[in-house]
């Protein structure tokens, strides 16, 4: 038994529950409740009138109209596929799994930004890899960095990393946005290194101002990038249902490893029929909505009860990466928080190895306006106890 | 890229979709599609009454109300779990896909039968697991000879294996159950030589005579035993869910691996409205009912069309295993069979390394009794043409 890889806490099993009614939480990137959509009636209408395809086994990559509905979507946004380059899995967790499965073997580098989403690392963790941290400015990935660091590796013929994950849009947990030249520049230098670029893009829809900026697939014509996507922040996390667009023979070796029978029909056939019926756009729009609204409260809120502390306003996604003087550890803050019932996450998340401790994310996705106010206003609260 | 993995037909990655409206199906275990269950008024509950939790991040060890139920179900069948014993996963085999990788490294040695599982045997070379295959009688896997083979082991100095894997009640693809007697002696085994065992059951309640034996987690008290459980034959295969019952160590290294989020809670809540609602059981007499039915008219049929083969009768489960005259081989007379539109799996898929060639494993749950009779005639003028 290979105890060496499970070093973890089983608390972090019962995670992410978030639902304890005296505790605030700013923790995990869960959707508002009020927000969730009811899908109840189209439910019924895939278990009943599409019961011969939901209820049997079904295709391993996923329902054809699935798959010919993701193709439209990412052509969208600028990403030209085809349906055999399409995957349909459980979510974009099993795509980053998935990937690894297929591309690391144990001692394998993958490269990610300082600080990056800590799920992702704990799925690295499980394939025994190998890092580099490459650091991140306003406009995202420091891919000149990045050049420098490989050609540096090259020099003493050290192993080129054979994965490089990155949230361009809307990076987790910083907020920020990749600019399409660093785009540019990553699929050049993937394609000189021969690595495969992991583009994981749940938050592109949740934009609140500015102009997105297309996907780094849509920068790549030698298949180097293998793209992400959810329907958790599109539609509802509960479905569980996500997708990858990457060359025909990647798409081929990740199903190979995707061992699971395939993706449910049933949830597929749901999502199916809630986008043809139309309501994703007015989903996402309200959503948006919403997210934007509780975003300027919890911008408020840390002005008037957190003035110490600085934050970059972010254009959409979940988080806000709030920075502490730099005497003040964001461990501590967290462990002082969750006292006074509000939950944060810590920089030292979302760290490979370590960085500056003067962080934490706050999800203003969750907790509603009011709960928002009071949280901050009991942050602040852990915050002068502890500085 | 670890391309040595990935020797698989893109073919088979089409699979297991057998709606052909030309061929007759007697080759993947899909359902009855008459004997579907409409859960379509449960889904609109579960999708709107419970949408806080169907749609929102889950618990990744599965509900606890339906783990709660796991518990209660299976000490009916006699396994003593309490419910952190239980990780609720997506199907069966995601279950033999996680405890490979908690249990395997490549190189190590799972035994079999021979024949055994083709979708097991796939998931093991994707892990580059070795194999120690074990005859097996009518009493199922004979674990006296997987005693003295690994005694042999033993003196030689060879490793032992880590996982042991049956399908021990109406086993696949021969339909044999293993005795009590056996169940016992390979728990015994499993503590002496310290392997897991491996015990999936998807067909336990599909039983058209006799009594069912205890599961072999019934006889463990050491912990040695994995056991799997679906309601892909209790339900449904289209709500891709299943369970494990394990250790709580157990369980919790495969949860760690589980990197996928958590089960669908949509689906879960269905099943747990369906069972709380008593359908549960009707459904089972129901789908139990059709499949002898089935059993009887392809046994018939095979009686009247094909009287060179022999078979034993199965008391339960999907298939049966049909034994051809030594010269003929099963996979010329699937070859025969396709041309001729019926479909059957060649003795070939089941064995790891080779075995007796003169069988086809033949699903009787799919098709129709009318259906059953021609696939039959046609699988008889196939047999003709080459024999």
């Amino acid at each position: 038994m290979k105890s060496h890889r499970y070093a973890r806490r089983v608390l972090e099993l019962k995670m992410p529950s978030e639902d304890s009614a005296e505790i605030i939480s700013f923790g995990s990137g869960e959707a508002y409740p009020e927000g969730l959509p009811d899908m109840g009636d189209l439910a019924q209408k895939a278990a009943s009138h599409y019961r011969r395809e939901t209820m049997q086994y079904s295709a391993w990559l996923g329902l054809d109209d699935m798959r010919e509905w993701i193709v439209e979507y990412v052509a969208h946004e600028g990403v030209k596929v085809d349906t055999d380059q399409v995957l349909v899995v459980n979510g974009a967790k099993q795509a980053i799994d998935l990937a690894c499965r297929v591309f690391l073997e144990p001692g394998d580098v993958v490269a990610v930004t300082a600080p990056t989403y800590k799920s992702a690392v704990r799925i690295f963790r499980s394939h025994e890899a190998n890092y580099l941290e490459v650091p991140l400015d306003e406009h995202g990935m420091d891919v000149p960095a990045l050049a420098a660091l490989l050609a540096d590796r090259e020099r003493r013929g050290q192993p080129m990393p054979k994965l490089v994950y990155d949230i361009p849009e809307f990076h987790n947990p910083t907020g920020i946005t990749m600019s399409a030249q660093r785009r540019r520049e990553l699929v050049a230098l993937a394609e000189r290194h021969q690595f495969m670029v992991m583009e994981d893009d749940p938050y592109r829809r949740i934009r609140f101002e500015g102009e997105a900026v297309p996907p780094i697939q849509a920068f790549d014509t030698g298949g180097h990038v293998i793209g992400i996507g959810t329907f958790a922040k599109l539609v509802a996390p509960g479905l569980r249902l996500g997708w990858v667009t990457a060359a025909p023979d990647v798409i081929e070796k990740l199903a190979v490893v995707k061992a699971d029978g395939g993706s449910c029909p049933l949830t597929q056939r749901l999502i199916v029929e809630y986008v043809k019926a139309g309501r994703l756009s007015p989903h996402i729009q309200e959503v948006t909505g919403i997210y934007r609204g509780q975003r300027d409260v919890m911008l408020g809120a840390i002005r008037r009860y957190l003035p110490e502390t600085t934050c970059r306003v972010p254009h959409g996604g979940y988080y806000i990466w709030l920075q502490l003087p730099e005497r003040i550890s964001g461990d501590d803050l967290a462990q002082a928080a969750i006292r006074r019932g509000v939950r944060v996450l810590p920089a030292s998340d979302f760290y490979v190895t370590s960085g500056p401790a003067n962080f934490v994310r706050l999800a203003f996705s969750y907790s509603s306006p009011s709960a928002i106010t009071e949280g901050i206003r009991r942050l602040g609260d852990a915050f002068r106890e502890i500085a």
